[in-house]
């Protein structure tokens, strides 16, 4: 066996190490990486809460530093392991891969930035490819299939929603004034997006009957509106649910055919299987 | 009459009466039954209400006794009167029957766990079976139907949701910074959920102008997100109502046959009846 | 003419300018009582505003008096214009009629009760059938046959919600103590309700860690379960919609036709037209 | 070429660069103006901000004035462009247009009237025309023809929420009092309405147990009469979404054939194409 070949048969057996979970060094390597995260996480949040920080704060550090280290290694056995790293590199999983391991690496030159290692929580998706679960990842293309159908329609809902904020924002502004906490329009702007997506903190609240009774229609319209986003996933669920799908057909190129249908219900001809 | 077959009459006459509801005294027994669960859950509200307690403590607690003694009694005579004890003891309403009847006994050892007899509550589920409600059961498992049918969606999205709090809690930990309220990325986490969710208590609020724009996108997203679980259970209750099945054609194995059809919409063989 | 025709033929006259807005006096009438009801309603509420009050009572308190007796004197010729007054009186309208007057005479014996008389408000009903709306009592209509068909099912999504709160405010009651304004059981219930249905107040908030985790929980959960009510109205109206009836075929008994088919999509019997 | 032929090759070639957008010029003149509006709407937010507006007060209003100007420009040109300059004037866009520019103007006679300015985000609509987004625009229209379907019904139920605040409100008047925040109806009204729209600001909440009772209804009702706006939206959605129109055969008068049929379901005879 020349240093080529092993070299290459080296690289095969990494690659079905981490990419893969059908052999049973791949599953242990899996679920190693998904105790990894889950811990990585944790530690992050705890470093936050200064009582635990205080206390155990060597063996966060320490601990974050291990399992940074860890990631680091994995990352670089990722590159190896396949023929086109680039293709890895700018892959979903990863860009989150790099950000997951780069904010303790930065912490050493910018104060601060460590804690956007909780961006390794976004590593968690990972537990859908790992766990290969093709039922979820089903249901989860389902959704984006839907999700996607309706895309156009809330971004127009949502532009709507933010003028309609942006100019009764600005009315209450107007009416309660600056001695009932709207001090400025972009803080009475961001009230209405509080009472209008029903969210409600209560840390800016209108106080002159005028703003109460407007903010009244604020919070019906709320109320109101938000059975349009609603109403548009569920027509489009519901159009998945029932199997119809916008194939045109081949002769007569009418659409909406169910999705096991043989035969165009228009002019009786053979539809493509895909 | 042998003392065995007395037994067994004696052991059938208890199972009609605490199991059936088809006789008048199944029927006294089951609306007493009812009457002491609703008293009992009343009773156990009440003594947590200071004002309250310190009054009548000592009716209170004489009652909660009384209908501990009897819960334990209807237990043992639950566990005699049918053939498989064990079956009733690892039932839904076995298990809930344990837990309603053991906490009063475990604060003799425990102090403070006597609260936990509130799990009482779930033994009014008791009530569907009770009036023998066939409609509104018919109803409850329609709805289970839909709901199990949705429950691999809404897991994908409920464990997005989470991994979205956990990133956005951590950009506003950084954001806001302790001195607005946002102490640690687990209290950030916990207001990203109370914001997305529109719950907003306003205990923690944003006070920087970034961190309210940053809260505004939140707002909106969670206001939006909601359409997606709405959407997916709309969608299956809808095929739920209009009767479509997953039933497979046996000759074509074409699917989506509504409820009723006896034959195949695509070959025209006849369907299996259930 | 005799004296009793011509009772009967202002009894007849009375009907079709108290019941019927055919006529131009019919017409008059229903506008006046409109305005009389919003007058009404608008009194009442000013005069709970202590600085309204203090300056106007007397005229309040006069133009109430006034509208009373008016309503009075309505109600005694509804009785007196249709041929069975009992059938008015226990009617829907019949009844708010009769609880829009009374407030403000039992205002005289028992203090406070003229408060009672918002109820007037329910007169607002009215409106539908004063402007002879077909357009919207249809649609209120469909609404209701919605609502009817999905209400077994709401109730059983409620009570299980109710059951819910209780169990989860006990824990919560548990977990977070009287110090941190959990002070009872109930309470708690109530703050699990406010949570559940992401009313959120924010008067009472848990505080420590384990009770911001279970707070969170419930929030997700009742963020998600929002899906159940809104799917099963959502599922009833699209049945409604796409005109989907429950009338079964003479022949085979097969349901789920659609509202305007003439055969039956079974074995192909003529179905019965209403 | 006669002076009116200069004349009205001018007014066509305005019209060319300020109402289409397919020469260069008119995409140059939609991108400035869109950018202008952006500008404007910024402009007036951050002049609010008190901070912001002492530090750059001057350039601010200086800013206003010339956008103002530009848009009155724009505003004379547009008149100009077109032979029927008031259907511009009373068009949709015209009225906006007019709207966004007078309020700096009216702030030299009235004062804090400038603010009016924000009313210019409602020029932003423009964004859908001048991107020529027809799919945008589509997804609006069918947007708009699920609401103007569902008009009737959604105007029924706000009604009824209206009218069932004003009842509730004046229940926890009584039940509350002044005492606990309750100061009159209106305000309680007001307070309905937060709470069964679940906004929940929390500035009013009920202190006193049966207080906490009616609010727990109040909640819960809330929480699942949502569910019918949603599933009025959803129902007429999912119409639109599965084509299913309102066109009678004309020879059977049958109705809801699919949006591409071209035969009738129920006669076979050739239904009218659009």
């Amino acid at each position: 066996m020349s240093s080529e070949q092993k070299k290459s048969s080296f690289r095969h057996r990494l690659h079905e190490i981490i990419y893969e979970a059908d052999t049973n060094a791949g599953k242990v390597f899996d679920v190693v990486l998904l105790a990894a995260i889950l811990a990585s996480v944790l530690f992050v949040m705890l470093e936050s809460v200064e009582s635990f920080d205080t206390k155990y704060h060597t063996f966060l550090n320490i601990a974050e530093w291990i399992i940074t280290i860890l990631f680091t290694i994995e990352y670089i056995l990722r590159l190896i392991a396949i023929k086109k790293p680039w293709k890895y590199v700018f892959s979903f999983y990863g860009i989150i891969d790099l950000l997951s391991t780069l904010p303790k690496y930065l912490s050493l030159i910018f104060v601060g930035t460590h804690h956007l290692a909780a961006l390794r929580a976004l590593r968690l998706l990972r537990v859908f490819r790992i766990l290969k679960l093709a039922r979820y990842i089903g249901a989860s293309n389902r959704l984006l299939v839907a999700l996607r159908a309706s895309r156009a329609k809330i971004a127009v809902f949502l532009f709507f929603i933010v003028i309609l904020c942006i100019i009764l924002g600005t009315v209450m502004y107007m009416v309660e004034g600056e001695e009932n906490g709207f001090t400025s329009i972009p803080r009475s702007v961001y009230w209405a997006i509080v009472t209008m997506t029903t969210v409600g903190y209560g840390d800016i609240a209108p106080h002159t009957p005028l703003g109460q009774l407007i903010a009244s229609v604020i919070m019906i319209l709320g109320y109101g509106i938000i059975a349009i986003p609603t109403g548009i996933v569920s027509s489009e669920m519901t159009k998945t649910v029932l199997d119809v799908n916008t194939q045109a057909c081949p002769s007569c190129l009418k659409e909406n055919h169910k999705d096991n249908a043989e035969f165009c219900y228009n002019c009786g001809s053979i539809l493509n299987e895909e």
